[in-house]
């Protein structure tokens, strides 16, 4: 993949996210240059329903931009830049505020798949408290001593809930990515619900976690849902009314 | 009806159950063969939401392919072979990862019908646990050995939850697929509320689940939902993006 | 207003029930005949989402049709029947399967309103459970023996609930039902999430409940709502596809 | 900004807001007169989905209107008209019924944010209850005397929920007020769901809640929202069906 094809389909998979409501007007995807591993392409600021190619900026892993070309980035590129740092693997990332799992952000729950498509997730996904070493805040990721504490929470592992504020995924892909947080925030809801319920959770368990995982990090698996959630947005022909 | 209004039939089923979001990119719809009831067809490997009449393929009971035409075909076709092979009553099945009804799938809970037009599901919904019989999986049901057991599961009855990961539903037709899937989810999401609530639920009465579910198990009360469906997916229009 | 328009307004009443998703493919709006109250008007046994006015039937206050065209009609219409008949200052009927309120149709939870614009539906809210008087039964209503015990539990108020059914909601007028129908549903949804909070909740007191019911009662606030609700309906280029 | 630009984002609001769900058929956006801060603009009594400027009138600021022109104004401006004369920071306020936080308008729970979006709130918001000060009513606020109570209640605040019916959100400007409702209706959600877990809430501490809600207190952040909301709401071509 060149770059061209990964600036298009990064456009794409802002128009997947906010069709699937992973996000609302607040979020961002975010891919890494196949050129230049030192690099990755993320829209200027604004919401992501509405990115187009010409919105598409890069940046370095400390989330300096190449060119800004006037326009205004992200102040939580360093989400990003930070994991793409420490994480020669993950090629894409979802930051988002995805409405249906902010009752464990909240909380501060730590996520387990209850859900085998959701096993994508890893055994466990820790929450992250900008609070614990940054004290008060306006809870934004914006400087690399705050992306390099998020990235530490994610660690080897696939995802971390953010307090009061959202979550992080990463990909091996931006399908994966996508893929990974729309699982993850199905996972949320089920556990939401079952807590309501008051009734105990039967978790996938860590060989399950592992096999599924596996199973649904596949193209086979992921590629099936991508087919069908462009077929549904409006990548075309959209247009700003 | 002749395997050609079978396989149409197919096809807007699988629209339909995208439509009412019974199935997300996963899950399938088949049905039996009419002209041969040692066959079933069923989609190559894809989204529902999607399906043409290209797509469809046929198996035999033990969900080995007649002609792949080079297509990929679902790997859980297991679940329907063996369901067929041991009820000679059923005629179509629909497995689903409904989103409402994984909180039930998750806390392996019972389902009873609490809702009149639920009483098709029958007494009791049983949960499946792929671990009992089979220890750590990637919890797809891809044998025979493991699509017997969830048959057994089922048995006689109209459905069963299957643990971490969703639900089967048989019919006599493709329309009481359907329509028992749609109810038996609508039942848990009622079941879920209400525990939240921490109410008790007055369950239909086995007598009344007999009676409710013989009458919502006959065509003029199940075409009703269907013509109200079908006029309400896309069906002859649709094309992909 | 004659009886042309009357029909014509019920069919506009049952497109806007199945916009709103007070019903699903099973309910029923119906209308008295202005010209003759021992007389009303309710479509033949399909969707409301599907009703023209080829569809309306008319039946005297027993539920015996005047002429059915050869059309088949709902079995419940004894829900509607008897009501019209105890009830002279009831000019339409809407019964409903709401999703959202079977959770208290299921725990048979006494409504009371919470919320101003729900104090149509008076002080109280009965659950109405077939089986008290009628033993195990396929739980529809289609006797007027079975009509007359409905009609009792609704009495002189607004609205009952149907144990494992869902609800019955009368109306001086259509816009009334439907009204009346919508914000009794609303107040279940806000009744079942406060009730999972574990919170107590603040109920209209019974003089906030006549002052509030009394001005939610009138045209200029219901015509607000049908006026929105119409506009949003696609009613006069509905067409099955 | 003159009084026909405001006048233009005021009808693009009510559009926003009823797109949004933020209002049902009942609730109402208001905006302050650029030209003359003892004027406000609202329209006459309609639906906000199908408010155009011909339904924009102008009150002083004990609500009474300039020149109905022979229209129905709201029965409740003069909540909007109390809190413009005890306010004169605030140009814009929004009054909704928004359905997922009526929960807690009915529990009478105090607000603090959860959600680092819904800063913009405050600190806390309030309860307020009619009841208190004026006993049995249709609950309805419809005189300055009750108009005077709620801005009270909102204080030098951002917003209160008034028990049995909904809330009232001020704003630095049109955009503000409708960015504070959603992002109040989206707290409100979340701590509902939390509840029903039963898990505690790690709200955002007053340090966070000020540098968070002076952040997305900022035309960058709402803009962000605004230009997103506005290219899903179908403004220019909205014509009643």
């Amino acid at each position: 993949m060149d770059r061209v094809a990964a600036i298009s389909e990064l456009v794409i998979a802002n128009r997947v996210v906010a069709h699937l409501k992973l996000v609302d007007s607040f979020g961002h995807v975010t891919v890494r240059n196949p050129e230049n591993p030192q690099r990755f392409f993320m829209s200027r600021a604004r919401a992501p329903r509405l990115v187009t190619k010409e919105d598409i900026l890069e940046f370095d892993l400390d989330s300096t931009p190449v060119d800004l070309h006037g326009l205004k980035p992200y102040s939580e590129r360093f989400i990003h830049g930070c994991i793409y740092k420490s994480r020669p693997d993950v090629m894409a990332i979802c930051h988002n505020h995805a409405h249906e799992l902010l009752p464990l952000a909240v909380t501060k729950t730590v996520m387990r798949p209850a859900l085998h498509t959701a096993a994508v997730i890893g055994r466990e996904v820790p929450v992250w408290d900008i609070r614990d070493q940054f004290g008060d805040t306006n809870m934004l990721v914006t400087s690399n001593e705050m992306g390099n504490s998020l990235a530490s929470a994610v660690g080897n592992g696939k995802a971390a809930l953010m307090r009061g504020h959202g979550s992080v995924v990463v990909g091996a892909n931006v399908q994966d990515a996508v893929f990974s947080a729309f699982y993850l925030r199905l996972n949320a809801e089920i556990m939401i619900k079952a807590m309501a319920m008051g009734e105990a959770i039967t978790y996938l368990s860590p060989g399950e976690v592992d096999l599924s995982g596996e199973l649904h990090s596949q193209p086979a698996a992921q590629g099936r849902a991508w087919e069908d959630w462009c077929s549904q947005t409006d990548i075309d022909n959209f247009s700003l009314k």
